[in-house]
């Protein structure tokens, strides 16, 4: 199971972090927390390097750094390069020269997260991050890449510029294109679901009911937009979201508490840096709680209708598509667009309607 | 100029920045404010979109959609193909379909900002992003870009793959790879500087005293660890850093005064959102103190010696090398790596020694 927090930046989301990290950990489970932050080491009070380091008994922490995890990366890369390509290009260019370009981090974080939760060594981990947009775009790499790479194969090798490039790579375009980079030739052949490559890998491993986030807020407008707006951009990147804590009492927790319905709302206690079992002590069951979240996505075949959560949003805040193919439906919201496949009865299907009901459910019929 | 924040979440740059957009109206400027943050319109009281919106005299507030961005973007991509490409791949791809990976929304917000920045319309834009270590790479994909691609370009053009590549590109290597993406190319055709592609016109758009940063803290250990670790990886980013804006009066502003050292500490009164006139009106010349501002690297050709500023990092958090070709030198700190291009007289030549003074300079000798 992987954890993580969002909200607003300064309502406390690493201190909460770190005080789920020693409840957790308090209670049995192995625990590593691994973080984005620069600051989390001043609150652990223990120097943090790429590798993970004992903090205390069953909990280890790491900080997840985008420079190191990017020479490590490129050295698998040229590896992959030499096994498949006549003439490798990438020989000398060294992993310590490298830039790291926007979304290289999160890239990297994604895969360095999913290496820890298959290693098999953590029973959670406790992802750190910015706790924004950015984590959610993070999130959503493996059902957005796959998307890409669906939509672009088929147009790149039927081209004539594909038809040349592919007897140069073609052992890299059937190893993984073909075999792993669409979910429905995994559908279709039970094998190639070994997963071992890395995107269906990254998709296994971030499937619903294994990756879960909580809503962190204070008690003040700004917070509490923050909240919602991630709230609704979550569903929309496919991330569980399984309650809301509030970070300080208030005399409006009724309120929230219908806000952000049917999510549980949990109060804690002010935050003391360091002390972190009066703070985990308050913490609702985190890994518990997470198998009665609400799912992003319902399909009821008989009804033939496709219901999709997305919390947060106003009717006209939410774009519904679909594109000539009907393979599927795009839904913008929250300044981010999911293509949603429609499954073998509804595949091909033109939509009949769309409904936005009270509840912050998208309706749509076949 | 292009004016952002920088620090913790919570120490209220979006607040900041709306006073700064405010004030510099107030002065006659005629003012941009471009935000990604969800709450800015709760603040301004003014609903946002895509498009520049009139808030208040001289003063324009937008919203930098990511998906709004793409959808435009792509547009751009297809005609760029059509011309180049002979037969286009892209065609029935749609902007519509698009989803939002990592790192788009800053390649996204960039574009947008150098795009506004050359229409000429505005004196000075307010950049409100997430204004940590995102905001900052951000703002290097110019410089990393045109790295990855001088590092690339030759491998990849003298293969068997890329010669055989290139008969179905060659108009656009021509026309971008080898007359924009280089500077040395540029230094060595003036007509090139016209600076009709993207990137060029990026890095000039960028280039040092056009942007700038305000490092925001509140006087507390986490905010400031924060704000510290954000001046030296700015410097790393290529950002020019021009003070500190500490939110809220605190008695040790002589403490903090010595530790941002050169940089001016401006105090600030306690936020009130709406009241942007008081908060406005403590706040420094923002735009003239750009001038004062250290610079993030010097060259000394006479001494052959390269200084770069990297305060906020000790000694052994900075790690300098060199590549085989000597043609430039790679600073790791802060997670962000820097490849400084060599100038003629050091180009070629090994690093003879580095020392790193107590001021936060590194100096280079060759």
């Amino acid at each position: 199971m992987i954890l993580t927090f969002l909200g607003k930046g300064g309502s406390g989301r690493s201190a909460i972090a770190i005080a789920a990290a020693y409840q957790l950990a308090n209670d049995g489970k192995r625990v590593l927390l691994a973080t984005q932050d620069p600051t989390t080491e001043l609150l652990l009070e223990t120097p943090l390097t790429s590798e993970p380091t004992s903090v205390s008994s069953q909990l280890w922490a790491v900080s997840l750094q985008a420079t190191v995890l990017l020479e490590k990366s490129w050295e698998e890369v040229k590896k992959l390069e030499k096994q498949y390509l006549r003439s490798p290009l990438l020989e000398n260019v060294y992993g310590q020269e490298l830039a790291v370009l926007p979304g290289m981090e999160q890239a990297l974080a994604l895969n360095s997260l999913r290496e820890y939760y298959e290693s098999g060594d953590y029973d959670v981990i406790i992802f750190d991050g910015s706790g924004d947009l950015t984590t959610l775009r993070m999130f959503a790499i493996p059902e957005h890449l796959s998307w890409y790479v669906r939509r672009f194969r088929d147009l790149f090798l039927n081209s004539d510029l594909g038809k040349t490039v592919s007897s140069f790579i073609q052992p890299i375009s059937s190893a993984i294109l073909n075999v792993t980079w669409t979910a429905e030739d995994l559908t279709d052949n039970p094998n190639a679901k070994e997963g071992t490559q890395m995107l269906e890998r990254g998709k296994i491993a971030l499937s619903e009911g294994k990756v879960a986030g909580y809503l962190v807020t204070a008690d003040d407008p700004y917070a509490l937009k923050t909240a919602k707006f991630l709230w609704g951009s979550a569903q929309q990147s496919g991330l569980t979201i399984a309650g809301v804590l509030l970070n300080q009492e208030t005399t409006v927790r009724d309120l929230l508490q219908s806000e952000f319905s049917p999510l549980p709302v949990t109060p804690l206690p002010s935050i003391q840096p360091g002390e972190w079992e009066t703070l985990g002590n308050a913490l609702p069951d985190l890994v518990g709680s997470v198998a009665n979240a609400p799912s992003s996505v319902e399909i009821d075949r008989t009804a033939r209708t496709v219901k999709i959560f997305l919390p947060g949003f106003s009717k006209k805040q939410i774009k519904l598509t679909q594109p000539q193919n009907q393979q599927e439906i795009t839904i913008d919201a929250g300044d981010q667009r999911r293509n949603i496949q429609l499954p073998p009865p509804l595949k091909g299907q033109a939509v009949k309607g769309a409904k936005f009901l009270e509840d912050g459910h998208l309706l749509v019929s076949f």
